[in-house]
């Protein structure tokens, strides 16, 4: 198999998807990797998958590469005897935030008929936002934390009790994310939040909360990985995402009851089917007196997740066998045929 | 002002957009139009804007067209001297159905940096869903119809009493509509519904509801159209879409009270307002007992529902100046120059 995966973006998470990508290195043992590089201003670059390394990008030097042009079937490169297709079985969509987790990806390879290991536009636009998460979960019978909705014009004022946990709606990886222990500390929190978005949520910081992630697709069947409960250490914040978005190696199952376990993977399940189809996510849960409550969808995990797995590329494989289809539109000109007979024009 | 149309896309509804494009010419009477086809196959062609007619697409001469390719900035098509960038202002999408009004092109425009009137992508994904729709209304207090929700593999019972209409929730332009006015004749309309969606909703068929349409758009200030009244004549099923796709004069509004219009007015803007700036849409209002609940949103309406405008092309400019910006996102890679100075390589 040989998996194009696409990374960087003109996102804030850019840089992290670069980490996630090369972790990817060590991720696919058998698998042959083919790096598309997305550039800040959105070209596309064909990475040397021997030479890839974050410098490459920090450097500006990746630009001295093979720049690609997105046509219908695939990525083409030119060259002396003409245009050329790159080679390779499937996309991993593996861009972070804007761009890759708001659909414009999953759009652009669908419309040029590249098949794609990634949420579709549909599921991309409902967990990007988190507030359409919300909407989402609630139609589905999973249940979520309680919720307000500020946007930038709005009175600055809020009904729930502090602390609160304020949240850009349309980013990931904690960008623009503040805790908010006292109403003094509102303001300055909004005005950090809105930087980033033109709207945010605001929900109550459930301090100690225990918070479980369950990651998961469906191939000819469901393949959900361990539970984990992610570690919360006091890292500086850039050591903590390296570490999130870099991790290749199993981790533990996270002790929980059979019950919960069911819950959480339930939720999963019900959020995933049919919307999510096509991808691998990681839902987020809280778990409060015995009840779980989604946190947020992941649409591209850090890493992909890989480390929840067992067998991630084996997993990957299964799933490409099996991604969506797009229905086939048969256009036959009848209508406008009609209407030429009609109007005695044909 | 030089406007592209892009119209066709691989949709049910290609053939209408089409109807749609060519009614654009007689709209447009000072602006340049440049015609940019998307085939069924999605290649993109340069139409020739005086010879543009509906027999150019049935009969396939436009394959003779030149064919462009999507590239940063715009179109370019290939010629002697190396790649030229097809000259136009902004982009009209005038694709109804798939392609058009599910985000695709939105998506497009957005990654390759192209100015462009239409709804972005999360309105889109949001209104060419129409259990979305309902989603978004309730969370903005703007009433719909009751309704209940079908997936193709549920089993066939609704719990509404009958006469009920059957849609599926992602197309527009009544594909797949059925109103069934009792349990015996369901299960044909799912069957016919399901054979474009793998969802429908059910609606009570509400039997000579008052019908609204109100169209509009934000520039510097609110632009909302005369609310119309839409005739429900008899016609063939293809004329009738004809007729609505194809309109080119003015209408005259409905004949109702102050107190109607400024509930169907406040309930568009709720709808509009910031979700669908940059594009112009118009939503269908019924009116049952003197409260506005909203039908549907159509993103790309028929013939952009010019026809409920006093000066469609003076608004079109209008809209062109104020179209929203993209957030610019900087990107610096100063998280990866941390990691490698955490790690001892830089």
């Amino acid at each position: 198999m040989n998996i194009a995966i696409l990374f960087g973006g003109s996102s804030f998470e850019h840089e992290i998807s670069i980490v996630s990508a090369i972790t990817m290195k060590k991720v696919f043992k058998k698998s042959t990797l083919t790096y598309i590089f997305v550039s800040p201003d959105r070209e596309f670059y064909l990475i040397d998958t021997d030479k890839i390394n974050s410098k490459l990008f920090s450097s500006g030097e990746y630009k001295k590469s093979k720049l690609l042009t997105l046509k219908k079937g695939g990525f083409f490169a030119d060259g002396m005897f003409g245009s050329k297709a790159v080679d390779f079985d499937v996309a991993l969509n593996l861009i972070h935030g804007r761009d890759g987790e708001d659909g414009k990806i999953s759009s652009l390879m669908e419309f040029f008929t590249i098949p794609f290991i990634s949420p579709r536009m549909e599921a991309s636009a409902l967990s990007y936002n988190k507030l359409y998460t919300k909407f989402l979960a609630e139609s589905l019978g999973v249940k979520t934390v309680a919720y307000e909705k500020l946007s930038k014009n709005d009175e600055r004022k809020i009904s729930m009790d502090y602390p609160v946990i304020i949240k850009p709606v349309r980013l990931g990886s904690s960008i623009g994310v503040s805790i908010v222990k006292e109403a003094s500390e509102l303001e300055y929190a909004l005005d950090v939040a809105f930087e980033f978005d033109t709207d945010v949520i605001v929900e109550p910081f459930l301090e100690g909360v225990k918070e479980f992630n369950q990651a998961g697709t469906y191939t000819k069947e469901w393949e959900l990985s361990i539970v984990e409960e992610p570690q919360k250490e006091e890292f500086l914040d850039f050591e903590k995402k390296y570490m999130d978005f870099s991790r290749d190696s199993q981790v533990l199952a996270a002790d929980i009851t059979e019950e919960i376990r069911g819950k959480i993977q339930e939720s999963f399940k019900k959020i995933y089917d049919p919307l999510f189809k096509g991808s691998i996510i990681r839902c987020d849960f809280f778990v409060v007196e015995g009840e779980v409550l989604l946190n947020e969808i992941n649409p591209i995990p850090g890493s992909m997740a890989n480390y929840l797995f067992e067998d991630f590329e084996e997993m990957v494989n299964r799933l490409v066998a099996s991604l969506p289809k797009e229905q086939n539109i048969a256009i036959d000109y009848q209508y406008i045929h009609s209407i030429q007979n009609a109007k005695g024009k044909a």
